[in-house]
C-alpha cells in the first residue's frame, strides 16, 4: 500500500461525542450562548479533532511552504519573472517574508520545502529538497505532470506532515505556497472540482490588469479543454492542470488529518489543494479551519464548496501561508475558551435562567 | 482647565508625513502591492501615531474593563439580572472571563476598574474603585446622569488610560466594558450620534427574544423623545443616556490619543463611546482601530459614522474588551510587516518592474 493510499484509510470521522461535550461546556460558560460566534463552532470543531473536551491548545504551531513553477507561466498569465519563486524561497528561508513577520508572531516552526522549483536545485541552508521535477510542464500543451509525479508529490506533502506532527511536536499545521503563476493552475482545479466557468473562479493574482486576466481565463479554459479533467479521479485532475504545491498541500492537509491535527488553509492554493484532497478522503474536511477569505474569487468558491467558513477577512492576497498564519492566534482563542473560562457555577454568575 | 479639557487640546492630528512613509516603504516589501489589504491600512495608521517609520511595536497591551450599571434596567429590556455585573467584575478579576482567557493569549495587562457599578461598593481585592454613582438612573425617566456625573466618569477613563500608558508602559490600549443592559443605553447613543432611527440600531444584545427587543426599541425612543439629545453637546447626550462606562471609555479613547497610544474598539458600547469622544474631539478618530464588526446593529452604524473598517468578523456579541482582544495580533502583525519584512532590494528578489 502507498504512503498515500495508507494515509487516506487511516482519516477517520471527527468525534462528534466530543463535539457535543464541547456545545454543551460552551453553553455553561460565563458567557450568553453564541456570545463567540464563529469561535464557538471552532472550539467545538477542535474538540471533535483531538477526541476530548477541553481540548489541548492547538500549539506549537508549524507552517510548511511549499516551492514550487508553473510551465504555464510561458502564457503571459502573471508580469512576475518566474525566478521570483527561487528569490523568494531564499527571502522565507532568512526569515524576511511576510509570512516569516507572521510565524515570529505565533512563535511557529516554518518549514521551506521546494517540491518543484524550476532550475537546478537551490542548495540553500535549511531548505528542505524533495524536488519531483524542476516545474511543472504547460498545461495548455500537455498535462502538467504525469500521474506518478502527482502522487509523489502529494507525498511529500504527507511526509512533511508526518515529520512536522511526530518529530516536531506540532498540534497545529498551516499550509503555505509559493510559486509563481500558481492562482492560474488553482483556477483550473477550482474550476474542475467546483464544475465552475473559468471565468468565475479565476482572478488577479497578484495584482494583474484586465488584458492579463482575459488571458489567465483563456488560459484555464484551454487547458480544461484539453485535459477534460475529471474531479471522480482528482489525482489524475491534479497531474492535468495542477502544481506541484498543490499536491504537497493535499498532501500536508491529509497528513494533518490521519494525525488528528487541525490543518489552516490559506488562500486558492489552499482551497484548490483541499478540493483535491476532499476529493481523496471526504472524511478529511473536518480537520481543516479556513484561515482567510483571500480577495481571489476561487479561494471562495473552494470554501463554499467545501462548506468552511473563514476566520479572517482582510482582503488579503498573497499566500506563503500568511492568511492561514494570521488566523491561528483566533485557532488558539477557540480551545482557551473551553479550557480557562469559569462556568455560570463556578464562579457564581447568575445564568439569565430562561434556558436559551 | 479640567482634566478633559486638557487632554483634548493635546489631540494632534495624527502625522501625514510618517502615514506616507509607510506606504512608500510597503510599496518597497517583498509582497504585490496591496497584496496584505486592511493590514497595510493599519500599519500606515500606525505609522501616524508614532510619528515615525516604521512604527514600534504596539506592545504591551493593556485592557481596560470599565464596569457600570443601568438604572433602565428597570425597564425590562434583558432578562440578565442586574447583579450579573457585579459577579463578572468578580469573574473578570479572577480571571476566569473570556476576555481574560484572550488577554492572557497575547500578554495583556488587565484593569477593572468599578466606575459605577450598583449597590454598596465591592472591595474586591484588584479592583480599581472609581465610583462615581452607584449605576445611572432610569433614562426613561430621567437624566442617565447629571453633567458633572458624565465628566467625572470621562475623567476616569482619562486617568486610567493615562497611568496605563506612563506607569503601565502600554502602547497599546484596549476598550472593555462589562454592565447589564448597556447595550440599549448604547442604541440610545447611537441613534443620537448618527441619526439614526432606534429600531435600526437596536439590537438583540446578549441575545433577547422578540418581544424584548420590541420594548428595548420602546424604552430607547422614549429616551430620547424625553431628552432630545443633541449630538453637538456630547456631554448633555452622554449625561441624558449613556452610561458611567461609556463615558469612562470615551475618555480612555482620548486618554490614548492624546498620549499618540493606538487604541482598539470592542462592539457597540465602545462604539457609542467613541461617538461622544469623536464629537469632543474629531482629531482623536485616527487613533482608533476598529476592533471587531459585533452582531450588534449600533456598532456597525457607529463604525460607518466614525469611518473606521472592523478587522475582525467573527459574529461576536459578548463586549468586555472580547473582539477587540482578538483583533490585537492583527495590529501587532500590521507593524510587524513595516518593521520585519525584506524590501525586494534588499532580499535580492526582482520587482515586476511595471510600477502598479
Amino acid at each position: 500500500m502507498s504512503l498515500l493510499q495508507e494515509t487516506v484509510t487511516t482519516i477517520r470521522p471527527r468525534d462528534r461525542v466530543a463535539e457535543g461535550a464541547a456545545w454543551e461546556r460552551q453553553h455553561a460558560l460565563t458567557k450568553p450562548r453564541g456570545a463567540l460566534g464563529v469561535l464557538e463552532d471552532v472550539g467545538a470543531q477542535l474538540a471533535a479533532i483531538a477526541g476530548e473536551c477541553p481540548p489541548p491548545l492547538p500549539e506549537p504551531v508549524a507552517l510548511a511552504v511549499f516551492a514550487a513553477d508553473h510551465g504555464v507561466h510561458a502564457q503571459g498569465v502573471t508580469p512576475w519573472p518566474q525566478e521570483v519563486t527561487r528569490q523568494m524561497v531564499a527571502n522565507m528561508l532568512s526569515g524576511g517574508a511576510v509570512v516569516n513577520a507572521f510565524a515570529r508572531q505565533v512563535g511557529a516552526i516554518v518549514a521551506v520545502v521546494d517540491v518543484g522549483v524550476a532550475g537546478p536545485p537551490l542548495e540553500l541552508p535549511g531548505l528542505e529538497d524533495h524536488r519531483v521535477r524542476a516545474g511543472t510542464a504547460d498545461m495548455t500543451v500537455q498535462p502538467a505532470m504525469t500521474r506518478q509525479e502527482a502522487e509523489a508529490a502529494l507525498e511529500v506533502g504527507i511526509d512533511v506532515g508526518r515529520r512536522l506532527v511526530d518529530d516536531g511536536g506540532a498540534r497545529l499545521l498551516v499550509a503555505g505556497d509559493m510559486g509563481i503563476a500558481n492562482t492560474t493552475a488553482s483556477a483550473a482545479l477550482v474550476a474542475t472540482f467546483c464544475g465552475l466557468d473559468p471565468e468565475v473562479v479565476t482572478g488577479r493574482g497578484t495584482g494583474v490588469d484586465d488584458e492579463t486576466l482575459a488571458r489567465k481565463v483563456a488560459v484555464v479554459r484551454a487547458a480544461l479543454a484539453r485535459h477534460e479533467p475529471d474531479p471522480a479521479d482528482p489525482v489524475g485532475a491534479l497531474a492535468a492542470v495542477g502544481g506541484l504545491e498543490h499536491a504537497a498541500v493535499a498532501g500536508l492537509l491529509l497528513a494533518g488529518a490521519a494525525a488528528r491535527v487541525p490543518v489552516v488553509l490559506d488562500g486558492v492554493i489552499s482551497g484548490a489543494a483541499a478540493l483535491v484532497a476532499a476529493a481523496l478522503c471526504p472524511d478529511a474536511v473536518g480537520y481543516w479551519v479556513a484561515g482567510h477569505r483571500s480577495s481571489e474569487p476561487g479561494a471562495a468558491a473552494a470554501l463554499r464548496h467545501l462548506g468552511l467558513r473563514p476566520l479572517v477577512e482582510l482582503d488579503l492576497r498573497l499566500g506563503e501561508g500568511s492568511g492561514a498564519m494570521l488566523a491561528v492566534p483566533h485557532v488558539v482563542a477557540a480551545a482557551r475558551v473551553l479550557r480557562e473560562v469559569a462556568t455560570f457555577d463556578s464562579a457564581g454568575v447568575s445564568d439569565k435562567g430562561d434556558g436559551t
